[in-house]
């Protein structure tokens, strides 16, 4: 019988970070697909569109208008799933239907004024803008005494569910902290206490010396294809020296991660040359008022696409009643995103 | 202040089944929807279609040529994510690179020679043969020893990631309980542990008793909307009787069991007048060679539409990186589902 090579052979991968296994069959990605193809989306759009809920100046949905902004702007989602103002109480019948009033805030973060951009076409200082505005809205958020997660994310390209093209990001800010950070927050603190270090602190060792998965370097940040990602190209975007939050980050560390953000983006949009839906986003320290030495900062990109701008990858039958799974693997994925150049395909056109 | 309201005020619900959460924000069904639309499918299919890989006499894409079946036909799938003779081996690197070797079986299932059916449109009697087959494979597949789990479900419609409409389900049995199940028995199990009855026994006492979610009896089943349902019409059908998996069913409880899955299908048909799509499978004790008396059998359907044919719900920023989240709630979802006819929409026009 051969020997065991995870990358040709069925095997189950542990997320160190969740505690959660995936099923990865390497072999797989070779059956074909007559299955359901994706609409990629129109590539020009204009710098001002006048429908736009999220342009300077434009009337929204809730009736608010926009001001002339410049830069990045913030408002309160107008349809916000979370409200600050909710009525306390809680629903608890045997243990068994258990339901607790929750409350929050939900916010939307405009990146641009313009339009047609989106992250990897944007210049390292706006996206700097972008990293300035998550710092203060998690600093401000996440020092209300009844906020005690902050959750930073963007959803990009229809496909990820997101409604408006102009480039946006949300947070949603609540009294509880959910299943994904409360995993990796116990995850983080047993590790933490037996070793003394960061999990993250010694994962991204490993990975920096097996260059396995790693995509992306600079002086203080990494972007690797973890070890376990579930999305056939996911990214996981770490801070070299461990920091607990995006507050402690240094201004020279807060470029890199600009500039990190920016090369990690334009490789994504150049793998089938078209604007790369993902979902993405910062996890960091619950705000609960601990300390929680143990976390450390991280962003992750989950985006579906699987062989081309057309196939994605669908998290169905299978992934939904017994585990994800997962067909190229991890280290094939890093090395295609590695080898793709640096320069975004629409600029290296022109 | 309001006083708390589920049916009114954002809110968490507990899976008791999982041990999990979901966020639940009423008010938000409201907000308008300017994104992705779904394509819906062909109407009208062949009876026979000469193309198909699942038809009788056709010849598949792995080279096989299906017998010419009446019923329900059953092969080895040509590209299955397990194979049975994988080789075996682990690696652990600090107990952060973590993997294993897996090892199974992948089958396909077809419900029908007929190209054209679904669930719904087919007749009790060929349903049951159908629940006849999943009895034959979870007795022979479980019965192996290095088959400790095996998991029966079926992707219907192309949002689904269904790539055939020929009406079949899958099954993937495996060495390793995978995590849904697994996270199943732990809560199953301490609930017996301290009742000495099954966790959804006493679930379903409670919404018998509430009326609240339930959207169809029979004599020996009961499929409802539970308390913590993610997806917008998501159903969990259950048997009255506490039965570990599905061999333990009585030839009248089989009957029932195929009848209320027609109903239920035929209900989800008639909601938005086309052939609906979800994922479904049947979760049940793992075949490890252990008693078990905890588990209960059920049936999971998680439908991802919404509001319309078009739109659906999307599981995205939030929802990976914090906790699954949803619109409408799990009460009004099963009074629309239980208000529709009985009588599919097909066979009502003609
Ligand atoms: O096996 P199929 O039908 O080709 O594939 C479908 O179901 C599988 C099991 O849920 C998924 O892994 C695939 O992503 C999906 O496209
Ligand atoms: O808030 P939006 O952009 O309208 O909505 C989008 O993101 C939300 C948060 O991930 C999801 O709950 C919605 O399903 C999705 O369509």
């Amino acid at each position: 019988m051969a020997e065991f090579d995870i990358t040709e052979h069925p095997h189950r991968r542990y997320n160190a970070l969740t505690g959660e296994w995936l099923l990865v069959s390497p072999h797989r990605s070779k059956r074909p697909w007559q299955g359901q193809q994706e609409t990629t989306e129109a590539e020009q759009r204009p710098a001002y569109d006048p429908t736009c809920y999220l342009c300077p100046g434009n009337t929204r949905a809730g009736g608010a208008v926009n001001p002339p902004y410049t830069g990045t702007f913030v408002f309160d989602n107008d349809f916000a799933a979370l409200t600050a103002d909710a009525p306390v109480g809680s629903v608890n019948v045997g243990g068994l239907l258990r339901a607790e009033a929750e409350s929050g805030v939900g916010r939307v973060i405009c990146f641009s004024p313009r339009h047609d951009l989106t992250l990897p076409e944007m210049d390292v200082a706006a996206i700097r803008g972008v990293v300035d505005v998550w710092v203060e809205q998690f600093q401000e958020l996440g020092s209300r005494p009844n906020i005690n997660y902050v959750q930073i994310f963007e959803n990009k390209g229809q496909v990820m569910g997101c409604s408006n093209p102009h480039p946006h990001g949300q947070i949603w800010a609540q009294r509880t902290v959910p299943g994904e950070p409360a995993k990796e927050t116990v995850q983080q603190a047993a590790y933490f206490q037996e070793h003394g270090r960061s999990l993250l602190t010694d994962y991204l060792a490993l990975e920096l010396k097996e260059q396995q998965r790693v995509v992306l370097e600079n002086a203080h940040w990494v972007a690797l294809v973890p070890y376990w990602a579930v999305w056939p190209f996911e990214t996981l975007v770490l801070p070299r020296r461990h920091v607990t939050d995006i507050t402690q980050l240094s201004g020279e560390e807060k470029d890199a991660f600009a500039s990190i953000l920016q090369q990690l983006t334009i490789r994504y949009d150049n793998l089938f040359q078209i604007s790369f839906p993902y979902s993405a986003g910062l996890h960091q320290r619950p705000t609960d008022g601990q300390e929680h030495p143990e976390w450390h900062l991280h962003m992750h990109f989950y985006p579906p696409l699987l062989r081309s701008a057309t196939v994605r990858k669908f998290m169905v039958g299978y992934e939904m009643l017994g585990d994800p799974q997962r067909d190229i693997t991890p280290e094939a994925a890093a090395q295609r995103l590695r080898e793709l150049p640096g320069v975004h395909y629409k600029q290296a056109a022109t």
